[in-house]
């Protein structure tokens, strides 16, 4: 070897020895991976990298300059083109920890649902029109039957505003110049998701964003707090999720409405019969599925009970309570608290530490375990109220953060999360959508994975985003990276469940499950 | 003290501790401030806040939905009525360490520099009409007397795409409907500059800015280099820095082309001419500020020799050479190298490895020493090869990384910069507007600052951003931050210094009068 040579080789080794270092607290390179892994995630990245200088390279009519892991709602059709895709569709997700209960069911299966009840009304504060429709939002409610409504249609200019039109009515009589009984259809839809226009022009920053993200629980929440239709929502919200490979799932519930409208109208059903009807789908759901001996691909759901960061700490008192009450009545189900919102705009934890630490003590009283699993940090602040959410989260003991999009601003804070075992409810497309990076590639998750803080990728609102199932946001940070493989994502999978809140056994044996489809998974991708 | 009392007592103190504990880095917190300084750190916040609710929460006509550290382009005229904006260009900056000298001055400027060169020419592939004129670039060119072209117009349809017309003749002739002599400006300038519809819209991703960006390059060469025009040019250069507050100056110079073209129109003036000029004028402004008394404004100025990094490793030989000759014959002139251009498409570091290995026993042999100040991590990629440029500028012992922008992904490179000293030359804007962040708050700058790396903020390439002085930035990282104050600037400024390639006596030096025109700032803003 000549001098030079051997001056390359050291260097080589240097380089290489600082690289590993730079990596060593990945959590995706601590278990070794089997020969079949290796193939696959060989061919997972050959594939990758052909897409990349393909599908991602070409000019297409409806999407200027492509790349990999652009902007969701403009990316979202040539994503369905990749093979990469259908690989990730089969990949068993493990679980699903964040996601809005209330946002998780495709948008025209849920008006389908509500086109079915005759009692649900709709009502507008003026006539719809051309000019409007746009920006007119529907308000729905289920009405008692002596108040269902002869009032016929929202768009003609007879239509007194604020009267209620039952849905069915309205749908029908929708002006042909608006596209009838379809233009109905598609103006709700437009009121209960976001579409790429708002996301990247009307609406591109965060504030503007927020507003209409928040327009779209106003108005489903018409449509799903009621008796008849919130079983059949829960139901079809498992049924998709298992088709995407997630086997198990705690969903946050909004329960700041203390009652729902039941099947006669009246607004009067607790919270406790919400339950009642969660573990009854649940049960349903489980049988179904043990009848056709695919039991090991659901094992089951739990609620993270939130209310919004908009009460009076005094309220919270109330809400606190509820969920004790809960847990006691339900203690399989009850999985955590939460408190939900825009955290830019909305109270910070810091104001409600006084209930918040009375909690705890309340639990020990009570003999009920619940754990904080915190919304925090999802904000582009640094040292604003927001980004300060981290460290309330952190020192109220929070299990997971939701999001915590600013934790790695925080370098003790990461280290926490790594030394204790606090996981990131990372929710990629989201967090895009939602305008805190502007695509995948400025999305800070290699910042965290680097630093060992464990993340479960989570899909948040899927019915507002169409972000269905996890194979979305697996595809975005997949293609966004070249450290990340296959191997990122399986860690991903394995610790949706390490971090969930199953007990150890529960835990053990989710995992021996998850591991026995992983490894069907990876047979699959191998031999096709 | 009640119970609750002492619990909320306790929790405020743990609060305290894991913020001070996670701030512990930080550079700006390491000297206590004066009571002036805290006096104005005051001031500087109530005046962010209350402009923070007033300019930048109204709609204005031409900026929808604005924030502070909007996207530069579309607020800069926001940022000029505000109050912070006066008060920080009155702040003594410090150096300049990352400005590439042929973007630096104001394009109208070097437009008026060059209308008063006969000698300069201009051609265009084809004639310019209403409907090319903003796609096609000009060519720019100074010809030997012999060649002066009698070409009257590039906008009449008899002009034979290709040929030269003197730039003063084209700009008299230019067509009326396209705005005449006046359009001729605008034509140019926009051929230099880049435009908000440009930077976020028509060009709005990585690739297609990068593509953009470059090409205002090859426009403004034709008229910098050009012996006449170069000095001047940076005459006005140094001269406005000055006016910004900035003291002294590492400019990156471009040496790709091996010669400059003289007044004689003939392109043969070498390298060493360049820096003979480059001398001259430096020492003709600081006399001119001697003569005024104002010698401690302008300590002085360096340059970082460049090439780009698409030339072959064996054509790099041959500038490293011609680097090492220029810093025996103008020690003093040489602070650096450094190789530039696209990292994302252009050539890695370590496909350069072995000429870079060579340079440094090569400075040994001839007794000099020439540190590398390498551009790396100027990307969004994760683990891409220009993301791994980091790894390899950190091992060939680069002095200072050139923008670092995928540094915070790497806490093991964070690390080493915070303990060997490796500044990070950062520019906000440039980021910005070369899209790896869509506006300042999704900057990764807190997290460089909160894990203690030292940070120089530089301007990088004002005269296409329009970013003129180093104000502009400062301004953007002030406003988009509740952490970062004052005396977060007052770090930056003084770390510029610290971490230029002054000796230790000459930093001693400057150090010692940037303290002083810092007090005088501090009594200005207090005053006021």
């Amino acid at each position: 070897m000549s001098s030079t040579e051997s001056d390359l080789a050291e260097y080589q080794e240097r380089r290489a020895t600082l690289i590993r270092d730079d990596r060593s607290y990945r959590r995706d390179i601590q278990a070794p991976l089997s020969p079949a892994e290796i193939k696959a995630e060989k061919i997972v990245r050959d594939i990758r990298a052909l897409e990349a200088s393909t599908i991602w390279k070409q000019e297409h009519a409806s999407v200027p300059h492509p790349f990999p892991g652009m902007e969701f709602l403009t990316g979202r059709n040539l994503i369905l083109q990749t093979k990469l895709f259908k690989i990730l569709s089969k990949m068993p997700k493990g679980a699903l920890l964040h996601a809005h209960l209330d946002a998780t069911v495709n948008s025209e299966f849920l008006l389908k649902l509500a086109l079915q009840q005759p009692a649900l009304h709709v009502k507008v504060p003026q006539t719809i029109t051309l000019s409007n429709v746009d920006s007119i939002l529907p308000e729905f409610r289920a009405l008692p039957l002596d108040q269902y409504s002869n009032a016929l249609s929202v768009t003609e200019t007879s239509y007194e505003p604020g009267t209620w039109v039952s849905i069915q009515n309205a749908r029908a009589a929708f002006d042909p110049s608006l596209g009838g009984p379809t233009g109905f259809d598609k103006w709700v839809i437009g009121a209960l998701m976001i579409n790429p226009t708002e996301a990247y022009n009307t609406h591109s920053t965060i504030a503007k964003i927020w507003e209409k993200f928040t327009s779209t629980f106003i108005v489903s929440a018409g449509l799903i707090r009621f008796a008849p239709i919130f079983p059949e929502y829960i139901r079809e919200f498992f049924k998709t999720s298992i088709e995407d490979g997630i086997m198990y799932i705690e969903a946050r519930i909004n329960f700041l409405y203390k009652t729902m409208i039941g099947e006669d109208g009246e607004d009067n059903i607790p919270h406790r019969e919400w339950l009642v009807t969660f573990d009854r789908v649940l049960n349903e759901v489980q049988e179904n599925m043990k009848r056709q001996g695919r039991e090991g691909e659901f094992i089951g759901a739990r609620i993270i009970y939130t209310t919004i960061r908009f009460i009076t700490p005094e309220e919270l008192e109330w809400y606190l309570e509820d969920c004790i009450a809960l847990k006691k009545e339900f203690p399989h189900l009850i999985a955590g608290f939460d408190l939900v919102g825009n955290e830019n705009e909305l109270i910070p934890l810091i104001d409600y530490i006084q209930p918040l630490l009375k909690f705890r003590a309340r639990q020990k009283e009570e003999g009920v375990d619940i754990p904080f699993i915190f919304h925090a940090g999802e904000t582009l602040g640094d040292g604003s109220a927001a980004d300060m959410n981290v460290y309330d989260a952190i020192l109220l003991g929070t299990k997971r953060i939701g999001h915590g999009y600013s934790v790695v601003k925080h370098p003790k804070i990461m280290d926490l999360c790594r030394e204790r075992g606090i996981a990131l409810e990372v929710c990629p497309i989201s967090n895009e959508i939602l305008r805190l990076c502007s695509s995948m590639p400025m999305h800070p998750l290699p910042i965290l994975l680097n630093n060992g803080v464990p993340v479960a990728l989570s899909s948040d609102d899927p019915s507002v985003f169409g972000n269905m199932g996890l194979t979305f946001d697996f595809f975005q940070v997949l293609v966004s990276s070249e450290v990340s493989g296959l191997s990122t994502l399986r860690q991903f999978a394995r610790d949706s469940l390490e971090f969930s809140t199953l007990n150890s056994e529960e835990k053990q044996h989710a995992i021996a499950i998850w591991e026995h489809q992983w490894e069907s998974f990876i047979e699959g991708v191998v031999s096709t």
